[in-house]
C-alpha cells in the first residue's frame, strides 16, 4: 500500500504543504527507509534523529530542527498518537477470501482447514483440521501443524517445526497510543512473525507480530504451552520456555536460554546466552548469559536461595 | 424456562407444601426479582434478608426467620448444594441445532464458521474461519472477529471490537458446592457475557460467563493475550490487562486501571480508577485508584521498592 | 509398532550384535515390560537397575554390569539422547486420515468437527462445532465437548465430563534430550491422557500426554481456565485448580487438593491429599496433606502470613 503524504497528513490531521512524497510504509527512526514515515516520541531516541533515512517524521515542534535536511517534519504534538492513525492506513485488509494454496509434494491437509490467499506450503506439510491459515503465510517442508491452530497473514514458518493446537501466531501486537481523555488508540501491527527451522510451539502459546519488522524465533528454540510472546522479540536459537512463561515487548534472549515455568521478562532488555531463568522468576533488567537467576525482581540464583533461608531463619526466631 | 415451586423442590429433594409459586430463574438475595429463587450461605449477607424480594429462598432454620412474610423459606442444611441442584433447571440447553445468522450489510463470514440459533449480527462483520457463535448471540456493527473464536450463547458483543484467534467468550465460571463427601457439585453459570464498544481482547483468553447476571467488559478496554476474567467481573472502561493476567470472580476494575503482565487479583473486591498494579502483582484486598501498586501481597510501588532494597542490603551484609 | 532391535540399534546408532530380539515399545526401568527398550540416565534410579524387566537397556558401560542377565545392554555415552532417537520410531503417525466414529445413542454432533481413524463414542455425546478428535480418542457417555476442543489421539475421557472451548488435551509433553552442542531433540510422547468420570475443563486449558503410560486426571476433579498440566502428572479425584494454574512434569496430587489461581509445582513430587495451596504460590517440595500453604517457595500458610508481616513491620521502621 502506498499513500501520498498529502492524503496521510489530511487523514491524520496535520497540516501540510511541503513535497508531496509517496509513503510505503511506517518503521522506527534507526530501521525507516526513504518511502518510509516515523516518528519521534520518546527523549532517548533524540540522537537517532540527525541520521534517520525516513521520508518524513511525526515529531514536535522543539526537536523538528535535528532531523536531516531530507527529511519532511511533520509537527504534532501528539506524534505517538498520529502514528496509531497513519498505522492504520498501513494495515492488512482483514477478510474471509480464499484461494487454493501452492503446495510441494506429499503435503497431507485435513478437511476444515481454511487458507487465505496466497499461501505457499513446502514438501510434505501436514495441517489437521480447524487450522486457519492466513493470506500470504508460508510454511516450510515436512512442518506440522496440529489441529486448530491459527496463523494469521504473512507468518513465515521454516521446515521441519511443530505446532501444537490451539497455539496462534501472528496475533496483533499491544500497542496503543493514548488520548488525553485516557482512551486507547490502536496502533496496527504491520510486521509479522518468523519463526526458524526446528521450533516446536505448545498448545495454547500466543506469539504476537511486530508493529515493524519481525518477531522471531530462532532455530531448534521449542516453547512449552501456553507460552506468551509479545510483539518483536527474538527469542535466540536453542532456547526453551517453560509453561506459562511470559515475554514482554521487544525483549531478546540470546542462544539457549532456559525460562522456568511462569517466569516472565520486562520488556526492552537482553537475557545472555545460556542464562537460565528459574521458575516464577520476573525479569526486570537486562542479564549476563551463563549464569540462574531467580525471583522477583530476578538476581543470582544462589542470593535468592540465601535470602529464602536468611527470611527463613528470621520467621522461626520470632 | 419455568418451573414450579413444588417440582423443583421435588428434584431438588427439599420438603414444600406451601403456595406453589411459578420460579423463571435463580438470582442473589439482592438482584432476585418475584419471580426468582435465592438462597442465604453466607452470614455476612444476613442484612439482606429481610429485604429481598425473592419469591423463595433456600435457607438454614435459624435464619428463615429473618425472610419478609411475602417470600417463601426452602428450609435446607445445605442451601449452596440445593442452588448447584436447581441451577441446573435453569441452564440453556447446549445443542448442535443450527440457524442462519440474522445479519446487516456488508458482513465478510467466512467458510467453516458455525452459527447456534438465532444470532444477529450488525453491518461490516467480519468473522473468519472456524469460530463457533453460540445461541443466542449479537455482535454488534464493525466487530471483527478473527479465526478460531468462541462465543458462548448469549454473548453479547458491541461495536468495533475486535476479538483475536482462539478467544473463548461466556465459557462456565468457575463455581461448585461441595458435599461432604468431598465431591463438587457444578452450579450452572446461567448469565452471560457483555462485551461494550471498542474492546480488544487478546489471543487465547478466556472470559467466563457470569452464575446470575453478565460479567462486563466495558468500553474501549485493550485485554492483551491469555487473560483471564472470572464469572461476574466488572472491567472498567478504557482499562488495559498485559498478558496473562488473572481476576478472580467478582473482581471489580473501575475505569483506567492498568494491570501489568502476570499480575493478578482475588476475588470480590475493587481496584480503583487510574491505579496501576505492576507486573506480577497479586491484589489481595480494595485499592485505592490512582496508585502503583506492586508485590504479592499488593502494596504500594514505593514501599515494594524499599522492601527490596532493604533485602537487597540484608543480603549483602551477610 | 514392533521392531527388531537390530533395526533400532542400526537407527540409532549403536553397536548391536546380540540376541536380536522384537520391541514393542519404551518405558521406564522400573514399569518396562519383556518386550520394551527402557534406558539409565540418571543415578538415582541405580537401584531399579538390578530387577528391570526390560528386553533391553539404553545405558552407559560403567553401569550395565548391573543389569539382570536377562536384559541386554545397549552401551552409549548418550543414552538419553539414543532414547529420544529411539523415541520416534515408536510415535503415532500423524496424519489427516478420516473416519465416521463408533457412536452410541441420542449423540448430538455439530458441523465442522473432525474425526481420526477408531474414535468411539459413548450414548448422549455432544460434541459443537470445531472441535478435533484425534485416533483412537474414546469418549464416554454423557460427555459434553464445547466448540473447539482438540483431543490428540489415544485420549481417553470418561462419562459425564464437561471440556470447555480451546481446550487441547493430548499435546506432546515437554521433553528433549540435549546434545553437545545445545541442540533439543525431541522424545516423542508415547504415552496418552486419561479423564476420568465427571470431570470439567476450563477454557483453553492444556493438558499434555504422557512420554510413557498415562497423563491421568481422576474422577470428579475440576480445572479452571488456562491451566497447564504436564505430562505424567496424576491429579487426584476431586481435585480444584483455578485459573492459570501450573503443574510440571509428574507432579502428584492426592485427593481434593485445591490450587489457587497462578500456583504452580515444580514435578515429580507429590502434594498430600485435601491439602491447600494459596494463589501464586510455587511449590518446590513434596508437602504434607491437609494443610495450607502460601508463598514461593511455598510455605505453611500462617509461617507466610507471619513473613508478611515481618516485612511489612520492617518497611515502616525504616
Amino acid at each position: 500500500m502506498n499513500y501520498r503524504l498529502s492524503k496521510i497528513t489530511k487523514i491524520i490531521g496535520i497540516d501540510f504543504n511541503g513535497e508531496d512524497a509517496t509513503i510505503e510504509g511506517i518503521h522506527t527512526l534507526s530501521e525507516a527507509n526513504q518511502s518510509q514515515l516515523s516518528f519521534f516520541n520518546d527523549s532517548k531516541y533524540a540522537s537517532q534523529l540527525p541520521t534517520t533515512k525516513a521520508k518524513a517524521v511525526l515529531i514536535d515542534a522543539k526537536h523538528a530542527s535535528l532531523l536531516p535536511p531530507t527529511t519532511i517534519a511533520l509537527i504534532t504534538d501528539e506524534p505517538y498518537l498520529k502514528l496509531a492513525l497513519a498505522s492504520k492506513l498501513f494495515a492488512h485488509k482483514i477478510e474471509a477470501g480464499r484461494e487454493t494454496p501452492l503446495r510441494g509434494e506429499g503435503c497431507d491437509i485435513d478437511e476444515g482447514v481454511v487458507f487465505g490467499k496466497n499461501v505457499v506450503l513446502g514438501d510434505n506439510v501436514t495441517i489437521l483440521g480447524g487450522c486457519y491459515i492466513g493470506d500470504n503465510v508460508t510454511i516450510g517442508s515436512d512442518t506440522l501443524l496440529h489441529a486448530n491452530v491459527t496463523l494469521y497473514h504473512h507468518t513465515k514458518i521454516a521446515e521441519r517445526c511443530i505446532i501444537h493446537s490451539g497455539a496462534v501466531i501472528g496475533s496483533d501486537g499491544y500497542g496503543f497510543a493514548h488520548t488525553k481523555m485516557g482512551e486507547h488508540v490502536k496502533i496496527y501491527q504491520n510486521g509479522n512473525v518468523v519463526i526458524e527451522d526446528d521450533v516446536e510451539i505448545g498448545a495454547n502459546c500466543a506469539i504476537d507480530r511486530a508493529v515493524f519488522g519481525s518477531t522471531v524465533i530462532r532455530k531448534g528454540t521449542k516453547l512449552d504451552n501456553l507460552v506468551q510472546i509479545a510483539h518483536n522479540c527474538d527469542v535466540g536459537e536453542h532456547s526453551l520456555c517453560a509453561a506459562q512463561v511470559g515475554l514482554a515487548g521487544s525483549t531478546v534472549l540470546e542462544r539457549n536460554v532456559v525460562m522456568g515455568g511462569q517466569s516472565a521478562s520486562a520488556g526492552h532488555l537482553k537475557i545472555g546466552a545460556f542464562a537460565t531463568i528459574a521458575g516464577k522468576a520476573g525479569v526486570t533488567k537486562s542479564l549476563e548469559g551463563k549464569k540462574t537467576y531467580a525471583g522477583f525482581p530476578a538476581i543470582d540464583h544462589k542470593l535468592w536461595l540465601k535470602m529464602q533461608a536468611m527470611l527463613s531463619k528470621m520467621i522461626k526466631q520470632k
